[in-house]
């Protein structure tokens, strides 16, 4: 596969089957991963698969719960706003978003495999997302759907016990990433284009580029 | 070019020449950026970009004065035990990289372009480094180099100064990456095996992958 159509149509893909992932696209997915760059090349990293059904089943629950708080809480102004407005542009993206999330968390313990990236005395992220990035861009060339997903964050000691990692020794978790065989399809999804979200040299100062072809769809 | 031939050899690559990076070039690789995907799709991201030679020359001494400080504080003991035992293995490699990345101290001003990722009240990294590492890895596609580093963050406050950052809106500026035509060779980085650093299910369980046939170089 091109590396500008993984790019572009590596998507957040929730719905997937119950099908396994295979152990050699695992295996591939896993070994694209680490040769990300890590700060100073330290590979500070630790990447635990979960696909075990007993794991799963302690993990859903709390997803669940989480979801519940997100929807009541932090993205609660947004909902309200796209259930009072559905058909404004932004609602629609929102509510679309919302439905994908929400799938997940009702068919947590069915999607068949899972990541857990972890970085060691990481705060900033730059160490472990590049490497989280570059699975889903190699799960994606094998035809693996994926997400990533903070929600579980937010019971994260508990996390950390049901995955048994050791609390002393200054593992961040970072997300979690859902992977299977996509019930949807792949896509690009609408952006907000470069010219309005880079700047050049100083802040608010137009970049002066202009994207004449896309490198996919490829011209 | 291939996905994984991205994935496998797009490594930190700070020495370039002072060849320009085009326009088109640079379109092509913001573009990509933001594909990415974001928390809840909120792209609440900025990208300054920085070619302007008043703005390197303001940034350049504060990034030396931040590598003086790494090697003789953050990174002390592991340069000490390299330069004690030059010919070790992890010696070779911790000099390399510290030989690399001066190189990038001692030419900051030459470097053609430079990318200040920033992400709006994201602490995890989760909704910008999959943007950032995207960029990287759609300029390899060009055959332009690339490294992440988060050097810069040691003096942030002024960095923000130089770049007109708003400080009151809450961005968090993501590190910083430099662009351009590589003078070295590109090729595959070595790195800890996927099964030293990946467990199952549980922390400290064998994830029981082995990585046969690495899709880079094609077999």
């Amino acid at each position: 596969m091109d590396i500008f159509e993984a790019l572009y149509t590596t998507r957040a893909m929730r719905r997937v089957t119950t099908e396994p992932v295979s152990a050699e696209i695992q295996a591939s997915i896993m070994d694209a991963a680490i040769r990300a760059p890590s700060g100073g090349n330290q590979q500070n990293w630790r990447f635990l698969l979960v696909d075990s059904p007993e794991i799963k089943a302690a993990l859903g629950p709390l997803y669940r719960e989480a979801m519940v708080f997100l929807w009541d809480h932090v993205y609660k102004p947004q909902l309200d706003a796209a259930i009072a407005a559905p058909e404004a542009p932004e609602s629609i993206q929102f509510l679309k978003v919302q439905s994908s999330a929400q799938w997940l968390a009702d068919h947590f313990e069915e999607v068949p495999l899972y990541l857990f990236p972890f970085a060691q005395n990481d705060t900033s992220g730059g160490s472990i997302y590049p490497a989280v990035w570059s699975a889903m861009l190699a799960a994606r060339a094998h035809g693996i759907g994926s997400c990533l997903t903070m929600v579980l964050a937010l019971h994260g000691p508990q996390i950390l016990e049901v995955l048994e990692v050791p609390a002393d020794e200054g593992w961040n978790m970072a997300g979690c990433v859902s992977f299977g065989h996509p019930i949807g399809r792949w896509g690009v999804a609408v952006r907000q284009p470069v010219d309005e979200v880079t700047f050049r040299n100083t802040w608010g100062s137009h970049a002066g580029l202009s994207v004449v072809e896309p490198r996919w769809p490829r011209p």
